[in-house]
């Protein structure tokens, strides 16, 4: 049973009630407690040493880090994040100085952003550092963008450049806020989620949950130089499109819209955010599945995210 | 340096922004998103294998204590939980049943208490489980019960019986959320935390807040069962008065009111909660830090409360 299957199994019949909009299975959990323009989104993520960063890790990346992660997926529904409480679990024995670093790249991050940290706990963990960070934000009322929402015939677009965020990016990613909710303002965006597992593995999230198919442009995928500059140091035996394909923790926006808007969102990204690339890949289709297409035909995308348990 | 120590370090300059009402330093965060007649309330709590449960405990039983301690923290403030969220992080290798039977009893909890849980997260923790619950709620605007109210002359209350929670209270309380409410729907609670560092050292956490001291009344201090058990034992050398004092994990009610209201808080107290006992256990005085009266006299009280890193 890999990580996905446990959730689907914990999460089948969990109890709710009436302020929820949006439960488990999205970016974050969307409530309603009553205000007329706004729903909130509530979202935590955990990392942990030795699988999202080392005890060589700088500890103001792991502050940022442990952060922008769940700022991602905020971003993720096109929404604003206001409070953040954060969990440290240490080793016993530690060192209040490395601490004091984590939190030092955490407030740095959250000043950025506008969020406040409104407190936090720490507790013992025997077998090394792990950060927990739940978090508020908001989204305008009936405005945030699920994974639920894409439609046969919606082009598929992706921020940025992917593969190889282990080589550094992952530590010192930028979550993509403003952009997500520059996208909602002018565009209506269908269905959305931030990169954490590998395009391939994150868009079977999104077809899952609106129940279509992709046919992704294997030339239109963006693959970052550290992809590119791994596979030619020989040390794995991952091409360059496989690490784009199914590398985790590229924190870029993957979402759709109507295939009628697809050049006029792209014209409008350049002159919003000449910086950041952004890349049309392929289409929502009305089957099921996902095929990739190149100069030789069609084939069935078989590349698969990174499963955390597997 | 102990947790208070490293958190009022780590807490001295954290970022904010003007959603925050009350921020690191009570029960709960407490925050302001607009609603005309509400404040929002926002907690995480975790609890580690090793700590706060071992190997041999029964899964539902940690599932409850996870989210009742963090149900006791919205208790404290006068509120009501609204939605959980559920970061479970596990050795490799986990029992799919055991984490099943651990959600069931988180469940069960939330349902009682009109909780949703709203979605979470499973990770890798090499060293053993760890649980940590975020949860949001709310409190009528301007009505949060803090830490920092309790003046001179205010009466100092206790609910259920102290000491002894190790013998299983800790694994089985229930949040104290109606009769908080309760108190704080019919009179004016000054000051009120949750027990869970012992009454001495949460005790404390009033008094430092509010600047304040206080003077206990030996006689007046109730006594759990548990507590007398197992100093009939022999088993340790605390006395039954100093677990009651010192023990941690009670997640009973420590409040105060004004000395004028106390009586009548009594009787009504009996006729709303018959089951439940509601201990006056002294007052709050001037001056600075606790003391203690029995027939001998007054002395300076000088046991801890339970600090985790000590």
């Amino acid at each position: 049973m890999n990580e996905f299957e446990l959730i689907a199994r914990l999460t089948q019949s969990l109890p709710t009630n009436p302020n929820v909009v949006t439960g488990a299975g999205d970016d974050c959990a969307v409530l309603d407690f009553g205000l007329p323009d706004q729903w909130l989104l509530f979202k935590t993520d955990a990392i942990v040493e030795g699988i999202h960063f080392t005890k060589d890790t700088p500890p103001e990346k792991i502050g940022h880090k442990a952060l922008a992660r769940c700022l991602s997926d905020i971003a993720a529904m096109a929404g604003t994040p206001t409070a953040a409480l954060v969990t440290i679990a240490l080793p016993p024995g530690f060192d209040v100085k490395f601490i004091e670093a984590i939190y030092a790249g955490l407030s740095a991050l959250a000043q950025k952003h506008g969020v406040a940290i409104v407190g936090g706990e720490t507790t013992t963990n025997p077998g090394g550092i792990l950060i927990s960070i739940a978090l508020l934000g908001s989204v305008p009322r009936g405005r945030a963008v699920l994974r639920s929402g894409a439609k046969a015939g919606d082009a598929i677009f992706v921020t940025g450049e992917l593969g190889g965020s282990l080589a550094g990016k992952h530590l010192e990613f930028e979550p993509r806020l403003a952009e997500a909710r520059w996208l909602a303002e002018h565009f209506s965006v269908h269905a959305m989620i931030d990169l954490s597992d590998g395009l391939a593995g994150d868009l079977r999230h999104i077809l899952k949950a609106s129940r279509v198919g992709a046919e992704l442009l294997k030339p239109a995928i963006p693959i970052s130089r550290a992809a590119k500059l791994r596979a030619k140091e020989g040390s794995r035996t991952k091409s360059p499109f496989a690490a784009a394909l199914a590398d985790g923790e590229d924190f870029e926006l993957l979402f759709t819209v109507a295939g009628a808007d697809a050049v006029k969102l792209l014209d409008a990204w350049k002159k919003q955010f000449p910086k950041l690339k952004l890349s049309c890949i392929g289409k929502i289709t009305a089957g099921e599945g996902v095929t990739i297409r190149d100069q030789t035909g069609v084939q069935p995308l078989t590349a698969h995210g990174y499963v955390h348990f597997a």
